[in-house]
C-alpha cells in the first residue's frame, strides 16, 4: 500500500481538492505526506495578489508559495497528518518534469493532483499540467476532478 | 478510504496495469473490486484474433470480453481478490462516458486504468481514454502508466 504520498499545491481550488484527498489517503493509510509547490512565474496564489507586479519577482513567488505550503500544512495539521513541506523553482523547467523527477528524488509511491478537467487554461494552476505529469510520473498518479 | 473499485479491462497491457494496481488496492483496503469490460468495435482482446472478422462481429466482441474479464478474474482470485464482473456494450456511446455512467451507478468511490501515456492512438486501448473519462468521473481517477 502506498507509504509516500506527494501532493503537488498552489492554492487553487482543483489542488485543494487533490490535497484533501491526498490528507485523507495518508492518514488511512499511515503514510507519509510531502507537500510541494512549484514556484512558478505563472502559477501564483490568486489569494496574493499584493504587491504582485512590485519588486523581485522570484521573491514574489517565493511569498506565495511559503504562504500556499502553510496553509496546506495547516488543513493538514488540522486534520491530524503532520506533511513534510517543499518548495522547488522552475528556472526555466517545465512543472511536470520537475515534479515527476523530486517524486524519484523522494522515492513517492503515489501523486495526488487535483485538476480542473477543461482544456485549453495552461499551467494557470497545477491540475492543468496533469497530462504531462500522467505521462512522466515514475509512479501512480491520483487525479481528483473539481465539480463544474 | 476506497471500499469500492471499478477496473476497466480491455486485455491491453496497458490495462493490465491498472489491473494489478487495483487488485492489490482492493486487498489492501479490503475493497469491494468490480471488473468492467466494454464491447467497443475498436477495442478487442489483441490475443484474440481468430474470426474475428467472420461471423457477427457483436458475437466476437462479446466473446472477446468474456475471455477478457475471464484472465482477468482469474488474476485477481489467484492474489486473493474475488471481483464482480460486468460487460457493458457501447452501442455507438462513448466508452469513457459509459464507464463514467457505471461508476455513478455502482457507486464506485475510485476508477483505476491503466494507460499507455501516449498520445494519438485513439481508444486502441482503453487507456487512450484516459483523459476524457478523468474528465467525467464522478469519483477519483487513479491511472498507472505503462513504461516506455
Amino acid at each position: 500500500m502506498y507509504k509516500r504520498i506527494l501532493v503537488p499545491v498552489d492554492g487553487s481550488s482543483a489542488s485543494n481538492l487533490g490535497l484533501k484527498e491526498a490528507i485523507k489517503l495518508a492518514k488511512g493509510l499511515k503514510a507519509k505526506l510531502r507537500l510541494i509547490h512549484v514556484c512558478d512565474e505563472l502559477i501564483v496564489d490568486p489569494n496574493f495578489g499584493a504587491g504582485m507586479y512590485g519588486g523581485d519577482m522570484q521573491k514574489v513567488l517565493q511569498e506565495s508559495g511559503r504562504r500556499v505550503l502553510e496553509k496546506a500544512k495547516a488543513s493538514a495539521t488540522k486534520l491530524g497528518v503532520k506533511p513534510e513541506t517543499v518548495m522547488i523553482e522552475t528556472l526555466g523547467g517545465h512543472t511536470s518534469d520537475l515534479l515527476a523527477k523530486e517524486a524519484k528524488k523522494w522515492r513517492a509511491d503515489l501523486i495526488v493532483i487535483g485538476t480542473h478537467g477543461r482544456r485549453g487554461v495552461r499551467r494557470l494552476v497545477m491540475g492543468s499540467d496533469a497530462e504531462s505529469l500522467v505521462r512522466e510520473s515514475p509512479v501512480p498518479v491520483l487525479l481528483v476532478r473539481a465539480k463544474g
